[in-house]
């Protein structure tokens, strides 16, 4: 048995642990966490890992969309990686808590353009 | 704006929104909800939903792993649909919600080589 209170195995992690996984940057400096991971209904492949930074960067608690492809788990820590700046944050697409955008294909495009990555076509 | 009480696009949903989506069987009937989603921590991807049934089929609260294959969104419905008979429930892995199993390989193949599937190579 896993230990239960983890919810985490070697390689699976449940849905309601992603929630409040660590995020560091590469320098192992803890960034923020992750609040929810936005899945496609019906491939199950989760495309964003939406970040809070909890004050970081005085960037208060806003949401911050992150394209799935630029997070990296990390054993060792037990958390994600991401490398990003103060200035790929700024100007950033973002949204209070309670006010999720649509998630269209317009916003998509928006927030990987915003980290210079191209659109996937699913 | 998406309906922010939703946290559901037209084609994502957020992970803390699955967790409780209804699932039906092919005639419509409901057999139970998602209890959370076990994802792959590197690719992102959902592997198992796994359902509770809630009382149905006398199946008391245990938790079922389900290959996500097995699970077809339905828009209509704005749920999952899943072929299961009481057969085929008789007998498939499940357990008690507070003792989640390891998830490894050899578990992993007895949940697919229950439900005739061939486990996969990651």
């Amino acid at each position: 048995m896993a230990d239960t209170l983890d919810r985490e195995t070697h390689r699976l992690i449940s849905s309601d642990k992603v929630e409040g996984t660590t995020v560091y940057n590469p320098e192992g400096e803890k960034l923020g966490s992750i609040a929810n991971v936005m899945i496609d209904k019906r491939s199950g492949k989760s495309e964003y890992a939406v970040m809070e930074f909890g004050g970081l960067f005085g960037l208060g608690s806003d949401q911050y969309p992150l394209p799935w492809d630029m997070l990296t788990y990390d054993t060792e820590v037990g958390g994600y990686v991401v490398n990003l700046s103060k200035e790929q944050l700024d100007g950033a697409p973002r949204y209070p808590r309670e006010q999720m955008p649509a998630y269209d294909d317009a916003y998509g495009r928006s927030v990987y353009s915003h980290y210079g990555l191209t659109y996937p076509v699913y």
